[in-house]
């Protein structure tokens, strides 16, 4: 319906991921108004993004260099080491500042629907880690929801040869309700574990 | 917080209309995890579009040349002018086929709190292009929203003097249920416009 390459650019963006065709259109349409400075900056982040950037060969996090800053930092704690779906996932665990330690990307979580098996996730480098004896808390840190829990009672079942003679504690972050929210509005499942994971206070 | 270009990425995704800080994480690392081949070929369809679209300088329709394809088409109906506020609009009325005159694409709708007025919009090109008479059938096609109301309000009365002598009718898009929808859940002022424009019809 369009000339030509603008239907090329809204098909093109249609196939990022929660862009629906209308998001496509707008935002092709919003290009098209746009300065073309700022249109080609967009284009050559994107082609430098691709040129530079990598993803560390320990860790698997996004990284400049074949290792990621995290990695490269002696002041890390290499004994513990936290597991995580996605290089998101250390952003926001960073954001925290409450976590010293290491990590490692899994690059995603088991999920047979979408064919995502142990191979496809970056389990074996996560099980060569841990062979040398460094690591003695593995934080499973994927994602609370449904997948995240299945790929954490896995790789808690891959590791448990580890924990046999106590050189490796494996832990999961504690479920419960989040700080600022109404207990009535909590679903029933976060109320569930909140009430499981309930803890002595000293008054 | 993400390796330099990554952040750049992400904040030049954001800038994107839609797409809030969360969306734009996601799609840069969706392009971080993408094929080289499909990101360069975003890329280039980017700069492609800003170095070949431009707008038709009869119409302001996007055209892959100085005039759009509507307006070098000499089958289409001169006399009858479609004013939209968008390129988008007029994609979305010639997949009714109901429509075989010309259009005029205004660029906007008056907005005065985005600061957007008669010069902003393409309303002088619009009043030259009725000077002539040629058109006899002024459709106002903008949104059934308040600033596309106003903005045809506007233009009515603009052209009001043109059609003092019968020469120039002004007409206005029918509001009213939509076609499928159900009448129950149809908002008051639709279902108010609906009533008001009731047509008899013959059993």
């Amino acid at each position: 319906m369009y000339e030509g390459v603008v239907q090329d650019l809204i098909d093109e963006l249609g196939r990022l991921p929660n862009i629906g065709p209308k998001s496509a259109q707008r935002i092709a349409f919003h290009l098209l108004q746009a300065d073309p400075v700022d249109v080609k900056r967009l284009a050559e982040t994107l082609l430098k993004v691709k040129e530079t950037v990598r993803f560390c060969e320990v860790c698997g996090n996004v990284a400049a260099a074949e290792r990621c800053r995290i990695c490269l930092d002696p002041r890390r704690d290499a004994s513990v080491l936290c597991v995580v779906e996605e290089s998101k996932d250390v952003v926001a665990i960073e954001k925290t500042r409450e976590f010293r330690g290491r990590y490692h990307v899994l690059g995603g979580a088991l999920s047979p629907i979408e064919g995502i098996g142990p191979d496809e996730l970056r389990v074996r480098e996560l099980m060569a880690r841990l062979a040398d004896g460094v690591v003695t808390e593995l934080i499973l840190a994927t994602d609370p929801n449904m997948e995240g829990e299945a790929t954490a009672s896995f790789l808690a079942r891959m590791v448990k040869p580890l924990t046999a003679d106590g050189s490796l504690r494996v832990t999961r972050l504690a479920s419960g309700l989040p700080v600022g929210g109404d207990l009535e509005y909590a679903d029933e499942v976060t109320l569930g574990r909140a009430f499981a994971g309930r803890r002595k206070i000293d008054g």
